[in-house]
């Protein structure tokens, strides 16, 4: 950009997340940087330079030229992260908080810690524990690898320990066994997540909690906020996500994904520490949308407001299916007749599977709202 | 971009209207193309290219690799405007459209056929035509240059032709003298402004009306709707906007100034055929912002519902001030305490007067929504 832009912000990674915050930065006039994997991703248009960012001076070198690191996933290696911090650089969230996003069973440890709900757990070594834990557990439970896992890969719900021998092998490093994250299998009656956002100095604001639908372990659609969470269960999501945020040390924007139990608890599924899928609805549905409070929030600025523009908002996302061509060659048909759809397009091959957009409704009569997204998105990739 | 955006837009100057519409682009997943007067513009980000506009050359290079060619301004000249269409280039608005925007005497000519109410006016081509308007008008009228003129310049309200005598030289081509237009001098109570949208294939949307406030023949704030234009106003407004439209066959969005005179009648002052200052608001405070809008219009996509999303939107300019440094700097005093207010930079050097910026705030009680948006816009430019 011009020398005009005094706030420069770098961004590891080059996905979607990194994508969508280059509307906000432009309107805030926030010069954003990416460093990418690779050309051609979502976020190319600022796609500063390709590069690995397991690689230390590569990452050193990428953020000389910015105030500020972000980060569109969580995957940056901590020895990265530390050098960045220890040569100076603000980096948002640090390493002290983004360990928790990045080892679940620090995570869990961490948060029985601070006395929050979670489901019953227990960090496993041998196929002799993980059988002893499935056996108090009603002969059910749920294996996650601590590390490396997303939209559902790495989780695994297991009814004797041989099912993820091979796991214990993965995992062990240096000739040391390594340990596996056993959790209660939940039941539960739906999933939420409560998006919060802080800034380094403190100040922290709460989305309302939404509602997720996840189909295969991927997110399908969201409602915000969720149905029937006026009162106790949306403040108790907000506190717990803000307790966290405080707790862990969270800079930026905070995802936590809930599970409503079947009695009523509310109990910590996962962490993320960065806009999240179940934020997109903010960028249409609230004064503030997750992408511009996360540059708020990480430039240290005042955040902005969480209020609703409708009474509703539901997201659906798009993905890649089985019709051929670019998701633009079905814009006349998704948006003829849904006239208050946004369309979000990630710029991204649609492979099948793959997440390659989004659509957001906002609107008073939830019926219509629900309605509308699904009909769009299908218009979009079936 | 990458090569999964098949639909490029050609954006002809890079001011701030173009850099707005690159985050609806990028949503969109639209590949925006900037042909950029010089370096270091306001929509650098998508500045494809650096070149002059007048050149024909240069403008059907810059074509060659885009869908559809659009405009941050009206300045094009009309023979490169009919080299781009000759090529078989798609131009929204086209020079059929534009010459009515780029030139004031066949705007009011147009008009004045099409039935619609504007202010008395003449062509005057000497000195002794100019007095007599004059002296038929109550001794006042208003001479503007037919090309050329913009925020106020160009236009003067005069006693006598000799105030504008330097006029008559100025426009005189060739050796052949040329033509100025004279107004009436409109006593009217406020300004408007009607947005509307229109595709190629004849659909159409409008915005609601809105109540425009210049400051020194410069637009400094807008309240969208305008107070007490409920009922008959905003449609006499709506209708005299579409009219215009299809009448004068414009493609994407138009705005159309307006009087609401003192006698209570509707006249036309001025068009603009792109996004308009008046319609910024929409940004925020419209299910479709005027620069999505204007995207799905030149791209013959189905149009955005126009639904707004508080009862009031008030949006105020941001002009270079006698505070020294960037905008940015003053962010924390400005969003502290007005977390609804909505921050546009235009990453402009802020030259006294100069717009770099905007804020918007949007909500259901006009006097908290006009106070929060000057103050934050106080905070950015005193």
């Amino acid at each position: 950009m011009n020398g005009v832009h005094e706030v420069r912000v770098g961004v590891i990674g080059g996905g979607q997340l990194a994508r969508m915050m280059i509307p906000a930065a432009i309107e805030l006039g926030v010069d954003l940087r990416v460093l990418a994997e690779q050309g051609g991703m979502s976020a190319q248009l600022a796609a500063d330079r390709i590069g690995d960012y397991t690689d230390t001076a590569t990452v050193l070198d990428f953020a000389r030229e910015v105030d500020v690191v972000t980060f569109d996933h969580e995957h940056v290696p901590q020895d990265v992260l530390r050098a960045l911090v220890d040569s100076g650089v603000q980096v948002h969230p640090g390493p002290d908080a983004l360990r928790f996003a990045q080892d679940k069973l620090l995570m869990r440890e961490r948060l029985s810690e601070l006395g929050l709900p979670v489901p019953d757990w227990a960090k496993v070594e041998t196929l002799g524990e993980l059988d002893e834990f499935i056996a108090s557990h009603n002969g059910v439970a749920v294996v996650k690898t601590p590390r490396g896992g997303y939209d559902g890969k790495g989780v695994r719900v297991v009814r004797g320990a041989a099912e993820v021998a091979e796991w214990f092998a993965t995992i062990a490093e240096d000739g040391r066994p390594g340990a596996l994250l056993v959790e209660e299998l939940v039941e539960f009656r739906r999933e939420l997540a409560q998006l919060v956002a802080r800034r380094p100095s403190g100040e922290v604001a709460a989305w309302p909690v939404v509602e997720t639908l996840q189909v295969g372990g991927v997110c399908s659609e969201v409602i915000a906020p969720a149905p029937r969470s006026a009162g106790k269960l949306a403040d108790v999501a907000a506190d717990v996500a803000l307790t966290i945020a405080e707790g862990l040390g969270v800079t930026g924007v905070l995802a936590v994904e809930l599970f409503e139990t079947t009695d009523d608890r509310v109990l910590v599924n996962e962490l993320a520490m960065r806009p999240h899928n179940s934020g997109h609805w903010s960028m249409d549905g609230s004064t503030t949308g997750q992408f511009e409070q996360h540059l708020r929030a990480v430039l240290d600025l005042p955040l902005g407001g969480t209020g609703s523009h409708g009474e509703w908002s539901v997201m659906v996302n798009v993905l890649g299916g089985p019709v051929e061509g670019a998701l633009t060659d079905r814009y006349a048909e998704a948006m003829s007749g849904h006239p208050t759809v946004k369309v979000h397009n990630y710029g991204k091959a649609p492979r099948p599977g793959r997440k390659i957009g989004h659509v957001t409704a906002t609107g008073d009569d939830l019926d219509t709202v629900v309605y509308e997204a699904r009909a769009a998105a299908a218009f979009l990739q079936d």
